[in-house]
């Protein structure tokens, strides 16, 4: 049994709390609002953020930092992409030598072009990061839906004690050493997403989704793999299975908004109507950076990129990703004879 | 402009002629079926297989082999994969040599665990043999709606002229060599969509389907390697393509099979009530015995067998897959330093 301290009473941080608190460990949650810290200690719910999951009376749930931080075996990072950065500066000076932080969230810092582990490194330099990520819907998870996510770490001592944490039988964890394989590919598929809302906005089909999806893994992997990352990884449960789970989601904010500039309307009209923050238009313009950064052509990245940022139209920009040049599947495959 | 004969007036061969008399090809199709070829004569469109699609008056319907064969530039076979043997004995003294022929269908032949592409060579061995394959619902592409595909040839030259008679402004065609990562990934994907199909029936959610379907192309991917194709084409559009959009279909054959046992009926029962083939039955069947054959470790597959065979509930199969001993997601990714 582990001590806990879970930053950020979001949809994902209390997913995970009550998976951990039914591990056996104990939990202390941390909310920088004090509203939300009353709330959850009075309702025991989140009703907003993942209604129908209960918070188990033993949960701690504070408004003060060093009250989730202090003493823990581990630290859950869950706060959004954006807060990241500002949350762990906070949090440095009661971080203590080698302690863990697993961060769950995922993101490029746009300025920066940093992934969200290199920016908790150099916010908390004693710190032992490790991220979490794959395929898993807060609320599936809160629903004790089966579940499959991956543990990355610097060390095989850290990546095999966090999986023994956080497995259970409904939440099976694997384990790798490719943290920014794993950071690259959850922060650049809500690009795709974007692009698979739109194909679904215009009326295309299946077909032209599962296309997207391929095309779009097989992009993120040769700039991911240029950048340092490992194409198993870009393969596995936290690249292309996650990539599945948002393009499939009727939830995904960044495939709603695809979707609504799909049937025409404006970027920020569509982000009006979505009414909440869409990852996927600031990892574009990060994804178009890195492309431009590592000289890796990127296809799709582009033309959404050209969609969000220079108006084109949507149904232009698909057709032309189908009119590309004719082309080998793969460049690494060749003929040992024309 | 070339002179096409299309082997087969099923949903997918319907919709290739259409494609192919729309790229300004003279196409002529085949069936056994006389009724059917007076009934397409008549209606010009597959009411019962493909509705809505028509049939150009140009394009010729004929019950003789020989008229499908004789003089054709290239032949396009399309008949269900349990008649692709009988019908490529059938097509043999009329093939000429290095006629090419492009195989659309998809499955493994239980008997000697052969690929179509190796069967038809083996009854053709005159025939230049290759296949087309990829997330291509027949009746999406019957609708114009994007769609890509990958042409697998034995040369260069087949392969890149191929494609230029298959590519259109809706269907983007790819090439490669690697003729067997094609068809094992077609071939087997059906195994992982009755899967898939099982945690829909079993009320589980996108977590879980999205790990079935990355597990499940990771073990197709093993198997095939150690058979000789390769893991880029199961991580492509032929691959993990293809998965996506079997998993995703509501009208998957295979899918709903898996999903009417998931809530509960026999594969019997199951297969009753779909009322048509469900390939995945057989695959599962072809793709434990190359599990064996190749010893590579296949855990999905072998649980689909269980559900299928030897009566083991599917609430349990899944359980024990989530249960299995806790792993480092892909064995060729290790940490430097302990």
């Amino acid at each position: 049994m582990a001590n806990v301290g879970v930053l950020g009473a979001g949809s994902w941080g209390t997913a995970l709390s009550v998976l951990l608190h039914d591990n056996g460990h104990e939990v202390t949650i941390w909310s920088i609002d004090q509203k939300e810290v009353e709330m959850l200690n009075t309702k025991r719910e989140h009703e907003a953020k993942l209604p129908g999951v209960k918070l188990a009376k033993e949960v701690v749930i504070t408004n003060e930092l060093n009250h989730a931080i202090n003493g823990k075996d581990f630290l859950v990072l869950a706060v959004p992409s954006i807060f990241t950065r500002s949350t762990a500066r906070k949090m440095s000076p009661f971080v203590a030598e080698g302690q863990m932080i697993v961060d769950v969230a995922k993101g490029i810092e746009e300025a920066t072009l940093m992934t969200l582990s290199e920016q908790i490194h150099q916010e908390i330099p004693q710190a032992d990061v490790a991220v979490l990520s794959g395929p898993s819907h807060a609320e599936e998870v809160g629903r004790k839906l089966p579940t499959t996510c991956v543990i990355g770490a610097k060390t095989k001592k850290t990546a095999e004690y966090l999986q023994s944490m956080f497995n259970s039988r409904v939440f099976r964890v694997y384990t790798s050493p490719d943290i920014l394989g794993i950071e690259l590919g959850g922060a650049l598929k809500n690009v795709i997403a974007l692009a698979a809302g739109i194909a679904d906005g215009l009326g295309y089909g299946d077909n032209t989704k599962a296309a997207l999806i391929t095309r779009g893994i097989a992009e993120i992997a040769r700039l991911g793999m240029k950048m340092g990352g490992k194409l198993e990884t870009f393969t596995g449960l936290t690249g292309i299975g996650d990539l599945i789970v948002t393009c499939a989601s009727v939830h995904s904010r960044n495939r709603k908004a695809g979707y609504l500039m799909g049937q025409g309307k404006s970027m920020q009209e569509a982000m009006d109507e979505v009414n909440m923050v869409v990852e996927g238009v600031y990892s574009a313009k990060a994804a178009a950076s890195l492309a431009k950064k590592y000289d890796v052509p990127m296809p799709i990245v582009e033309e959404i990129n050209r969609i969000l940022f220079e108006g084109k139209d949507p149904k232009k920009a698909v057709d032309d990703l189908m009119l590309r040049e004719s082309k080998i599947e793969n460049s690494s495959l060749l003929w040992e004879k024309e």
